[in-house]
């Protein structure tokens, strides 16, 4: 049977956190040698991003390339009411998706050097935010 | 074993339809406890998003982001043999995917309260779409 | 158990590679007969892309469609120790995706009839890539 965890986080506003470490933890306790983790935000505000995890300036980056793709505030927006940033938010969820998968071997996740796995808070306020992790072997 | 379902779907055009209660429905019939449900469209100028399904406005403020992101009819595209919609369409389905997953628990999609499922049709007429789910447990 | 491959690629700088046959031998290989392959890169500066498989000229759009979302040598980023397309290969990487899944049937991926399964180099150099494949069943 797969194995299932939720993870609660706490979100500071706007930005990324690495929960790498969190959802490598829920692969140990499943026990699954080979397999795949699918991790997963019960939320159309934030999403998930496997990216670099070595100089912070890249999350900086992507912060600067997604504000021009869904900018805060648009005019052309109708759907407003949580104010400037919230069809913003939601235009960046749909661009980079509420889940993603990693492979598991060796019992723990098949994941590049460089790359982390990163809860994306795209409200510029702080946020509860629930990660389902799940694996499959 | 996995429990694998053919859906199709006729579209009327661009926008998205609301598919969350025919994936449901497949995985209610996987009798799938925990695991992983996978939607997948088989076409190249659709493809599936998670989004709000309360305000149908923020679909809408979706259409607007996206058609700046890959806009109908541009004349640096080559390929336009279908009409100005043609390469958007290809541009858009790459942007958002033909695939997601979405975690089932107690028997049923783990979904946040306001996360709908969609299939998001790109092309300006109506198509026939074929959309495979997999419930794996 | 399942099966899992690791495939490694090189690249010959920024564009597209057909992985389709490749992924296609792995699903062969694992005698899985119903079920989902799931397939992913190990880095963050190229990506996976499921599009249309007939027309080039697609492939050749879509470098357009993604030169003008994450631009080469923007001002705005920090981020270029490696040069201009540094930065702009994270982006593209995060709008696309480190890995991506498609169902398995009768023994085989259940693609439609126009997609492809491609390697997204976003560097303009050559690289060699790492791909692993996992399939479930």
């Amino acid at each position: 049977m797969p194995h299932q965890h939720l993870l609660t986080l706490s979100t500071r506003g706007r930005g990324m956190t690495d929960i790498t470490a969190r959802v490598a933890e829920v692969v140990r306790a499943s026990g699954v040698v080979t397999g795949l983790a699918h991790v997963f935000v019960q939320h159309t505000s934030c999403s998930l991003a496997l990216t670099e995890n070595a100089d912070p300036d890249v999350r900086r980056d992507l912060e600067t390339i997604f504000a021009r793709l869904a900018p805060d505030g648009d005019p052309a927006y109708r759907h407003d009411l949580e104010g400037d940033d919230d069809m913003a938010a939601h235009g960046r969820s749909v661009l980079t998706g509420a889940g993603l998968s990693v492979p598991v071997g060796d019992g723990r996740l098949l994941l590049g050097t460089w790359q982390g796995i990163y809860l994306w808070e795209h409200r510029t306020a702080g946020h509860s935010r629930r990660v389902v992790v799940t694996v499959l072997g």
